[in-house]
C-alpha cells in the first residue's frame, strides 16, 4: 500500500521535474538561441510552465501524499532513495506551498521580461532603462519574503532558496573573517604586483584550445554542449544533456577560465547517480556546493602550476603572438596575478570574494529599503571604491554587469563566496586522499579527480542536506574559511614572496 | 457573463498554446541542438508536456465552457476573433477529447524515442534497426484511429489531422488526375532531357548566398533563426520567433531551395495577425495550405527566370568554379531540369508529386495491414521503379529518407502534393491581382508578394476552415489540380520545347 503510494509520489514528482527541466530549456534557449522578437511570448511560456509545475507540486493532495509516506520512509535507510525522496519532497513542499501560484508565475514572467531589458541597458550603459524592471523584480521578491515567517532577518528567506539552512548571520561571520584575513593578503599582493600585461588572443584558437582542455577534463559531445552567450551559465535538461556557455575576449583569456568554471558546474550535474534522474534529488545540493565545483575546476585545477605545465606549450603554439616572451612559469604567475578590477566574473582569486561582499551588502539594503533604488549605482560605486580601491567608470562595468537581478535572483551572490570557501575545504581532503593528484595534471590525468568528486560528492545529488553533504565530502558540516585563506596565502607567497603563514 | 466566460476560455486556451509552443521548442531543440545523450529524458519531457496540454484541453470542464459559449459566439461576425475562437476550439475539442491522454502521451514518447533510432538507421542504411520503433508508431497510430468512428476509410482519420475536412477519396481523385496529366508531361520532358551536370559548391559561400536571398525575402534576425539539421523543417515558439532549418550539400544547391522552402513556411506563421497570438488560431490553417506557401517560395519564386536574373550574377561570383560556363538562362534551365531521382525533398517540380503518391499508397497499405511491415522496403522500391523508373540502391535513399514515420506522422505526406496544387491556384490569383509581380523579382521586389499573401491568406491564421481559407486566397473552396499542371506544362514547354497546351 505504502509502496504504491510511494510509486505515485515518484511519478508525480517525475512529472514536475520534467516541467522544471523544460523550464531550464526555455531559459537556456532564451539566453543562447532565441531571436530577440521571441521575448514577450517566451515570458508567457515560462510563466505558464512554471505555474503549472508550482500548482502541481504545492497541491494539498501532494501534501497529504507526502505526509502519508513519512512514517514509511523513516523505516528505510537514511540515504536510501525512498527515505531521501520523501524527506526532500516534504521539505520542498513546506516551503513552496507557502507561495501563491500567481505570485510565482508573476516572478517568472517579470524575470523573463526583464532579461532583454537588462541586455540592452548593459549594452547601452543605461541604468535608468533597467530601473523599472529591477524595481518590479525587487517588489515581487519582497512579496515573496512576506509569504514566510521571518525568524531573524528577511534576507534569510531568499538566502535559504539557494543555500538551504544557511543564515545571513552565518554568512556575515564568514565574510567578516574574509575581510580580516583575505583583504590584507590582497593588499600585500597588490603592493608587490606589476602592472597588467596586454595580450591579443585570437578567438578561433581560443575555441580550439578550450575544446582540448575540456576533452581532457571529460567533456564529451555525446552528453554536452558548449555555446557562446552574453552572461555564461551552466544548464541542461538532464544528467546526459549538460549545456555550458561561455564568452570570448580578445584582450584576455577569461573565456577559457569561464569555460572551465561552467565545466565544474556541468560535471556535478553529469555525475549525479543516474538512478536519481527525473527526481528532485537529481541536482546539486545547493548553489554554494555547486560553486565549489566550478571554482575548483576554474581555479584549483585551471590556475595550478601543473595544469599550465601541461597546457602552456599548446596554448603558446595556438597564440604565439600573445604569449611571446612567456614560459609556463611566467604564464602561471600571470593568470594568478592579483589586480583589483571591475568585473566580478573576471576577478582574480584574491579579490573575488570582495566583489561578492559588495553585492551581499547591497541586497540586504535593497530588501530593507535602506536607500531609494535610483541610488543603487552610487551605492555600488562607493563600495567598490571602498573594498577594491577602484573607480567605476560606467554602470555597464558596475551595477549592470551581472544577470542575477534581471532574473529576480536575490540571495544568490553569497553562494559564490561560500563556494570558494568550500572548494578549498574539499581540496584539502582530495589532495590528502589522492597523493600526487596535482602532479598528475601535468600528464593530463584529470580523471582521478573527477572520479573522486563523483564518489564523495556528485553522486549524492540532493539526497542529503548541504551540511550533511559537506560532511561527506569535506569531513565537517560547517563551512570553514580558513582553508581558503591558507590556500590563497600559499599560492600568493609563491608568486609575490609574501610570508607563507600569517604573522602573529 | 458570457464575456467573462469567453475571457476564461481565452485564458485557458492561451495556457494550452503556451504548452504546445513549448513542445515545439523541445522538438526543435531535439533536432537541432540537443546532445544525443538527451534523447531518453527528452522523450519523457515531451510526453509530460504533451499529456498536460492534452488533459487540460480535453477536460469535461473545457467542453462545457466551450458549449456554453456557442450561442453567444454565433451572435458575433463569422470571422471575428470571438466567433472563430469558439468555433475552432469546439471542433478541436470534439476530435481531441476522443483520444485518451495516456495514448496521446504514448504516441509522443514513442515518437521521441524513435527519432534518434531513425537517425542512426538512416545513417547506417539499417532498416531492421528501425523496424521495431516503426511498428510501435504504427500500432499506436492504429489505436488512435480506433478512437474514432470511421465513416468511409480509416485513413480519413489521420489525413484529417493534417488537412481538416479532406477525404482519402478526394485525394485519390486529385492524384488520379496527376497520374493522367502530370506523369505524361514528365515522360515527355525526360525524353528530351540531358544528363545531369556535376557541380561543386562550397558550403560557406552557400551560406552567404542564402542569407542574401533570405534578406531580400524579408528574413530578419530580430524574429528569425536559420540552423542546419538532418531533416529540414520550420518551427518556432510564436509569431516573432520563427525558426527554419536547412542542410548543405557540396554537389548540388538543394540547401538553398530547402531554405527558401522553409522560409515560405516561416513567413506564413510570421504574418499571422499578431492579435491571434497565444490562441489556437495563431497558426497556418492546414498542412496543405502551409505547403502551398513553402512550395510557392521554393518553386514559383525561387525557380523562376526573374529570380535567377536577379541572383545568378551574385551566385556566380560566390561559386565561380561550379558555375563556369553558365549564364542566368542556362542556370534557370538547370534548376528546373526534370530528372527522376531518389530523394523526395530534392525532387524537381515535375516528379515531386509522384514521390508523394508512393507514400500515400504505402501508408494506406500499412494502416490496412496489406503486407508484413518487414516488406516495406521492397514495396517502396517496387513503386519507385514503377512511378519513377529508377532503382533504389539503399534504404537510406529509399524508405528511410523521411523523418515522418519516425515521429509517427502518418497521413501527412499527401499534404505535400496538395500544397503544390494550391500554390499554383494562389499563383494564378496573385499574378492576376499584381501585374508585373514576377518582373519585380528581377529588381529584388519581393515585398509586394509577401504583402499580398499576408493580406489574402496569412493574417487569417486558423480562423476559417481550409476550404474557406482557400476561397479567400484563391477564389474557390476546392483544390483544383489543373492550374498546377498548366503551370508545369508552360514552364517545361519553355525549357524542353514540349507543346504549351495539352493535345486533344
Amino acid at each position: 500500500m505504502s509502496q504504491e503510494k510511494f510509486e505515485e509520489l515518484r511519478q508525480r514528482l517525475a512529472e514536475i521535474v520534467d516541467l522544471s527541466k523544460t523550464m531550464a530549456l526555455l531559459a537556456w534557449d532564451q539566453q543562447v538561441m532565441m531571436p530577440r522578437g521571441g521575448a514577450p511570448i517566451r515570458a508567457e511560456q515560462m510563466a505558464t510552465v512554471g505555474r503549472i509545475a508550482h500548482v502541481k507540486f504545492t497541491s494539498a493532495e501532494m501534501g497529504s501524499l507526502i505526509d502519508s509516506l513519512r512514517g514509511w520512509a523513516e523505516e528505510h535507510e537514511y540515504d536510501s532513495f525512498e527515505a531521501s525522496l520523501v524527506r526532500v519532497a516534504a521539505r520542498d513542499w513546506e516551503k513552496a506551498s507557502k507561495v501563491p501560484a500567481d505570485l510565482r508565475a508573476e516572478i517568472s514572467r517579470s524575470a523573463a521580461l526583464a532579461q532583454p531589458v537588462w541586455v540592452d541597458a548593459r549594452k547601452n550603459n543605461d541604468f535608468e532603462s533597467f530601473l523599472p524592471v529591477l524595481r518590479r523584480n525587487l517588489d515581487l521578491r519582497k512579496r515573496y519574503i512576506d509569504c514566510f515567517d521571518v525568524d531573524d532577518e528577511p534576507y534569510d528567506i531568499v538566502l535559504d532558496d539557494f543555500e538551504r539552512g544557511m543564515k545571513t548571520k552565518e554568512v556575515r561571520r564568514l565574510f567578516d573573517y574574509l575581510k580580516e584575513h583575505q583583504a590584507p593578503l590582497v593588499k600585500e599582493a597588490v603592493a608587490r604586483s606589476n602592472g597588467s600585461a596586454s595580450h591579443e588572443f585570437t578567438i578561433p584558437e581560443q575555441k580550439v584550445f578550450e575544446r582540448e582542455v575540456l576533452a581532457e577534463f571529460g567533456f564529451q559531445e555525446h552528453d554536452w554542449r558548449l555555446d557562446p552567450t552574453v552572461h555564461p551559465f551552466a544548464s541542461g535538461t538532464g544528467i546526459t544533456d549538460i549545456r555550458i556557455t561561455t564568452r570570448y575576449f580578445t584582450d584576455k583569456l577569461e573565456g577559457l577560465f569561464g569555460t572551465m568554471h561552467e565545466f565544474g558546474h556541468g560535471l556535478y550535474e553529469h555525475q549525479i547517480d543516474p538512478g536519481l534522474e527525473r527526481s528532485p534529488l537529481a541536482r546539486g545540493v545547493s548553489l554554494g556546493m555547486h560553486e565549489s565545483q566550478s571554482r575548483l575546476w576554474e581555479n584549483l585545477v585551471g590556475r595550478s602550476r601543473p595544469f599550465w605545465r601541461r597546457f602552456f606549450p599548446r596554448l603558446k603554439e595556438l597564440q604565439p603572438k600573445a604569449l611571446s616572451g612567456y614560459d609556463a612559469e611566467r604564464w602561471y604567475r600571470e593568470v594568478n596575478a592579483v589586480r583589483p578590477s571591475l568585473i566580478r566574473v573576471e576577478a582574480d582569486e584574491g579579490t573575488y570574494n570582495l566583489h561578492v561582499i559588495v553585492r551581499f551588502e547591497l541586497e540586504q539594503a535593497m530588501i530593507g529599503d535602506e536607500f531609494p533604488l535610483e541610488q543603487l549605482p552610487e551605492e555600488w560605486n562607493r563600495r567598490i571604491w571602498e573594498y577594491l580601491g577602484i573607480e567605476v567608470p560606467t554602470d555597464t562595468e558596475g551595477v549592470l554587469q551581472d544577470v542575477h537581478w534581471s532574473s529576480g535572483s536575490i540571495g544568490y551572490f553569497p553562494t559564490y563566496a561560500l563556494g570558494n570557501l568550500i572548494s578549498a575545504q574539499i581540496w584539502e581532503r582530495a589532495t590528502a586522499d589522492l597523493p600526487g593528484l596535482e602532479d598528475g595534471f601535468e600528464h593530463g590525468e584529470f580523471a582521478p579527480l573527477a572520479d573522486w568528486l563523483r564518489e564523495h560528492l556528485h553522486r549524492h545529488g540532493r539526497k542529503l542536506t548541504p551540511a550533511e553533504t559537506l560532511e561527506r565530502v569535506a569531513g565537517t558540516d560547517r563551512i570553514d574559511p580558513a582553508p581558503y585563506v591558507r590556500y590563497l596565502r600559499r599560492k600568493l607567497s609563491g608568486i609575490y614572496g609574501i610570508p607563507a603563514t600569517a604573522g602573529p
